[in-house]
C-alpha cells in the first residue's frame, strides 16, 4: 500500500460542477492499494497518517504535532495509479487491487481511520469517479509512505510481478485470484477515472 | 531521487500574497533529491517526467500521450521531505541533500528539462521558500517515481543510512562530505520552508 500524504491549508474534491468534499488544515492522502495488501498494511498506513508529526506546535516548533494532536482534518482519495509499474514510458496498473475488491477494502480503511480519530474529521472522495482534487499543499510538505510489506521500487515490482506470474501459472485455484479474474470482472467506466482500477485504465489492451 | 508526479488541470505557486508561478494542463512535480543522487538519477527522472504517457490522445484513449506529445506544461517544485526517514512517527530528513548542494543540482535538473523540451513550458517554485502549491489533480492521477539508484523503502533507507554512517566514521576526508558538513553549513530560514533542506527542518535537535 502506498500513500502520498500532502500537508494542506485546504483541499476539496469536485465531480463535474459539484463539490463533494472539503477540508481545511490537515492532510490530503492519495491511497493506492495493491493486490498483495492485507489488513496489516491498512493498519500501518492508518496509524502513520494519524500520528506522523507533520505540523508545528503552538510555539511554531516544526515537526512536533500530528493531525490528531492539532485536531485537523484528513481528506482521503483512492488512487490506484500509485501501484504503477512502468514498461518503458507506458504505465501498467495490473498490480493495483481491482476495483471490486479495492472498494470494500478502501472503505474499511476509512472506517478504521474514523474510529481511530473523530469520524467527522475524515473526508472521502468518490471511489471510481473522475474527480478534480484541489490540493493546497502547505510548505510544500509531502511524504511518500509505503507499508512494510508492500512493493516499493520498480526493480522490486518487477520481481514481485514475476513471482506473481509464476504463482498464477502453477496454481489452478486459490484464494487470491483477484488479478487473474480482473479482466473478466472489469466494468465499463469513465476512462479518465483513476480512483479505482478497472479495464479502461489498463494499458494492456494497447498494441 | 524521488518525484511525485501529479497530472493537473492547473497548478500555481504562491509565496505570501504573490503568485510566483502558474501552469495550465500538464504535470506538477514535487522533487526530492537525496545525498546519494548523481547526474544519472537526474537524467532518469527528467526523461521519465517528459515521456511518461499520462495523457489521453485526441480520440480520448487513455495513457497514450506524454506531456511533450500534448505540448502541456510542467511545474517543478523542490521537496526535500520526500527524502524522509521515519523514526516511529518523527520525520527525519538527514538523507535529503543539504540545500547548498541541492540548489545548484536542482537548478541543473530544471535546465536539463528545459533544454530537452520547450524552456517556456517548464515552470519552477522558489527554492527554500515557504510556499503554497495549489494543485488541481486531474483524475486524480499520481505517479510515485524513484530513480533506479535511489533509496526506495523505509527498510532500505535504514540500511543505506547505516552504510552512510559507517562510511562517515571510517573516512577522514572525501568528496561527499555534504552530510557531515550539513550541520555547520545550515542557514537560518523560515522554519516552515521545505523546498530545500536545512537545519530548521531537521528533527535531530529534538529531545
Amino acid at each position: 500500500m502506498r500513500a502520498i500524504i500532502q500537508r494542506v491549508t485546504k483541499a476539496t474534491v469536485t465531480v463535474g460542477e459539484e463539490e463533494i468534499s472539503s477540508i481545511g488544515r490537515g492532510l490530503c492522502v492519495l491511497l493506492g492499494v495493491s493486490v498483495e495488501d492485507t489488513q496489516k498494511d491498512a493498519d500501518y498506513i492508518v496509524r502513520k497518517i494519524l500520528n506522523l508529526r507533520l505540523f508545528e506546535d503552538e510555539g511554531g516548533r516544526a515537526w512536533t504535532k500530528s493531525v490528531v494532536d492539532r485536531d485537523f482534518e484528513v481528506l482521503c482519495v483512492s488512487q490506484f495509479t500509485l501501484q504503477c509499474v512502468l514498461k518503458a514510458n507506458k504505465p501498467d496498473f495490473h498490480l493495483a487491487m481491482p476495483a471490486e475488491l479495492a472498494q470494500p477494502f478502501y472503505n474499511s480503511i476509512l472506517e478504521n481511520m474514523r474510529s481511530s480519530y473523530k469520524p467527522e474529521l475524515i473526508k472521502d472522495g468518490r471511489f471510481g469517479a473522475y474527480m478534480q482534487v484541489h490540493i493546497q499543499n502547505d510548505g510544500p510538505v509531502t511524504i511518500d509512505l509505503t507499508s512494510p510489506t508492500g512493493p516499493s521500487d520498480p526493480k522490486q515490482l518487477s520481481k514481485q510481478e514475476k513471482q506473481q506470474q509464476r504463482k498464477e501459472k502453477t496454481r489452478s485455484k486459490g484464494p487470491s485470484e483477484s488479478s487473474r479474474e480482473k479482466g473478466a470482472a472489469r466494468s465499463k467506466r469513465d476512462p479518465n477515472a483513476s480512483s479505482g482500477a478497472d479495464g479502461d485504465v489498463s494499458s494492456d489492451r494497447e498494441p
